[in-house]
């Protein structure tokens, strides 16, 4: 298929490249333009702009930091907005929230174009191979057409719903599990420390006890503290439970986990943990336990 | 090894019969009597109380439900503690407070009795396959004197500490991780089923993304409310998370999540759920957002 | 002064009432505008749009429900924006978010004008009798210029900082501490009433103890459960408790108690307590301990 | 009455000296006996021994720190249990837990003796001055005769109910309130601080809002950071919360801003604030959003 690339980061690369690597034909988009070379090395069109990169494209991929990111690249100037062709959907792999899907779905089909969400579970490792997990929603026969492109990223695609933002509303509830765990490491960790138990141990324990490879990365990260070079800022974990909050706003349920666990990554933030894996999340129980 | 078993409930049961399959020579009490028959069959001693139980033993094994009961087992009229031989060890297997634990401590050494808290994760079932995980602290030498028996009745041993009650604590604190998982997706099952996605299909993604058996069971028992009958009651459950937020209150470790699960569980027995399984602590947040 | 007033609802009447008696001269705006009325009858003047209230005016006050309303009354069409003279501030008495306030302050001198928050804290009743607590902030020279409308409205004035938005944090921060002691006395009566205590001797003993006005007032009204006709609605009240985690988060500064207090609104939202005084959070503790 | 009077610390010395000055006739006993001096010179007579003490009194009246001291005192060696007259009352006047209330009810029964529970709200100042609430609970023959007492010890008598253990709850409750009131301030301080507003000028705000006595007072301890000397120290503070959560259970009603409480009052004592005023819960807020 011809398709419209849009964010080169950590995750989108990764994708990109397996996008490629899977036979289709990528035009490809980045802020800074030196990320776009070995795309282009393997065969990719560079475009200098969103639009450009749309233009007779089948579909158009975006993988971006926020909702911000999103908006100015599709509503921007030269945005995906002012050139994509009509039918054709934009798939939006990014994080973003749940208010800004049902606007891209309204705003991109009021121009005669597709909207479809489908973010993705995995760290940049998995998005190079070809790991990811993929949550899809949006009307069923778009995302039974692009169906292959979910294959060739990830290791298994879920289609949750025929409302685009209901993906969005599973990826934010995951992230939200995922630091759950990460909350939940901490005080227990803080309780072992304080009680004299080797928090390793403590660990060794739960891995046996859940055998989760989710567990086993994210709590070896906590109990050693290897929180930089971050995987994923606390910053952008932070906005996810922002948004998963938003969510439970919007559909009035209340989640006093996330409470908690927003209170706790603010917390983290006032103590300079900004740019730390959001993991570091993790430390703030010991903290307030009076520890180092 | 001459061992004095008491306590023949679900747990205790499947512990005892490994026990005897291993070749030890049991001799079993149980309040009610009528659970001692198949071990008797199979060779074991029947002892009229705690006391004749343990006479003439190695070690004095409890598997009961809370503080009260191995109070009563104990410290009550033709109690363990009353006929324990000088330098036997009573070995603790139940879900006890880390403060009654070192009262055991104190209290045997006090009688030149010994103590080991070995306390064990696993349903049932697992009590029976031989899969539980043990996890048991205490001076060394007595702790390696008796890994046997350990590797009996489990899967893996764990060795936590020089004292006691720090398996207590690590048994309390893995309980609250569990506690923890069933309160997230209560709040996140929520979430999907306001938003109108399946949460079976949430399941299904946290599944592929958590790789967990423990996920796995209860999120489907969750899911599905099959909450009856208890695999362990709601009661006990509380009296758990009872017991770890006693225990970060002794090591002055604060504990958020611990005391959002208390209060959900406290709204659970409000409502009824009393003898559910305790994961039915997981449709508390349903509740709370109008559902059902 | 030549005053321009716009938003003549509950809380607007009153104040702009007071500013009449004053001896201002007003021109009113109203969006249904039967509500003009009376004004119109005491000698103000009624204009059909906010820009035509703002011709001329030395201030332009507006008294809303929320940012939206705000907005679309300045930047909407023949808004404030457009009409507000040179120099003149636009000076709002509405709640509304910090981050809202921020846009106001930097548009409206953009355009010139100048702008001041200005918040009040009373109900209706206080509004009318000239019993308001104001707040101000912004450039100190405007606050004393038109101290004397602040005067005309409430019966005292605090300003708070030369930043606009510093008093929406303070009104906002304000409400939570409301909001905070309807939170406890719906936890306390809870407990009061299934310990068969009376809950309304519980209130007399709080009254003595407090000697507020404040806890008489909302402690009766939740204790009587006279929560309609609602002086404020709930889902306004969930409005401030948004805004003022929005502004913790702005400032990087935990707060579970708001925390709490959100996912109680969101419960009591999920009940159909919407439309119910926001003091109806002080049934959420009692339904979440099975009572009624 | 001829009364027996245990317990002379700053609360209790107030307490005994106004039952002194109202005409009755003491007999007091203390710990530390340099206490009962000045109670001596002013025509009490000073026991041995809280039996001594007993003997032939109309009732035993106690104010000590805890469920411990009062168990001590009670049934120790030469306790009130082992010489408080048939028929006489024992009246406590200290901040005991629900489940200990029903114990003395039940044990002094068992005895042939009667017990009430009659706590205060009050500071050490209130107690000097006649000015505590007195909060009365248990069989109402007996409340009445001893009116006489309560009114001369403070401003106002609340009898709420037959249940000894009810006055425990409504005291546990109220000071629950007040930690409630003080977490309320701690938060909206640290935001204030953040947003550059001063704390002591939203303070004022407060105090003309809520016009209480009580916010004014513990309000400004904590916007002065005035912890020391205590007037009553954290942990005892955090004792009361303790008490408050184990009613809360054992009525089954979910209190989550009493678990912030907890969770913040374990804070400030792993942050060294054990002996500093319990208002110092009030900075832990600030504290978690880095400040100082």
């Amino acid at each position: 298929m011809r398709i419209a690339f849009i964010g080169l980061g950590k995750m989108g690369s990764g994708i990109a490249w397996n996008l490629l690597e899977a036979g289709h034909q990528l035009t490809v988009y980045n802020r800074s333009p030196e990320k776009t070379k070995r795309f282009a090395d393997r065969g990719a069109a560079v475009a200098d702009s969103p639009a450009e990169a749309c233009r007779n494209c089948e579909a158009a991929l975006t993988m971006l930091a926020d909702d911000q990111a999103v908006e100015a690249v599709v509503f921007g100037k030269d945005g995906i907005a002012s050139a994509l062709p009509a039918g054709a959907p934009h798939i939006s792999h990014s994080t973003i929230s749940t208010a800004f899907a049902r606007r891209l779905t309204s705003e991109h089909e009021a121009n005669g174009q597709a909207y479809l969400s489908v973010p993705v579970f995995g760290r940049p490792e998995a998005a190079e191979n070809k790991k990811l997990i993929v949550v899809a929603a949006g009307a069923s026969d778009l995302v039974e057409r692009f169906r292959p492109l979910f294959d060739a990223m990830g290791r298994a695609t879920f289609v949750v719903g025929a409302e685009p933002w209901q993906a969005n509303a599973v990826k934010l509830c995951g992230n939200f599990m995922i630091g759950s765990m990460m909350e939940s490491f901490g005080e227990t960790f803080a309780v072992m420390r304080k009680a004299g138990v080797d928090h390793h141990a403590f660990l060794d324990i739960m891995n046996e006890l859940f055998g989760s490879p989710v567990y086993k990365n994210y709590g070896g990260i906590i109990a050693d503290e290897r929180f930089s070079p971050a995987g994923f800022v606390l910053k952008l974990g932070l906005k996810d439970i922002r948004l998963v909050l938003q969510t439970s706003d919007e559909v009035t349920a209340p989640m006093p986990f996330a409470s908690v666990l927003r209170d706790h990554l603010l917390d983290a933030l006032a103590h300079g943990q900004t740019d730390l894996d959001w993991s570091s999340v993790g430390i703030v129980a010991a903290r307030n336990a009076g520890l180092k």
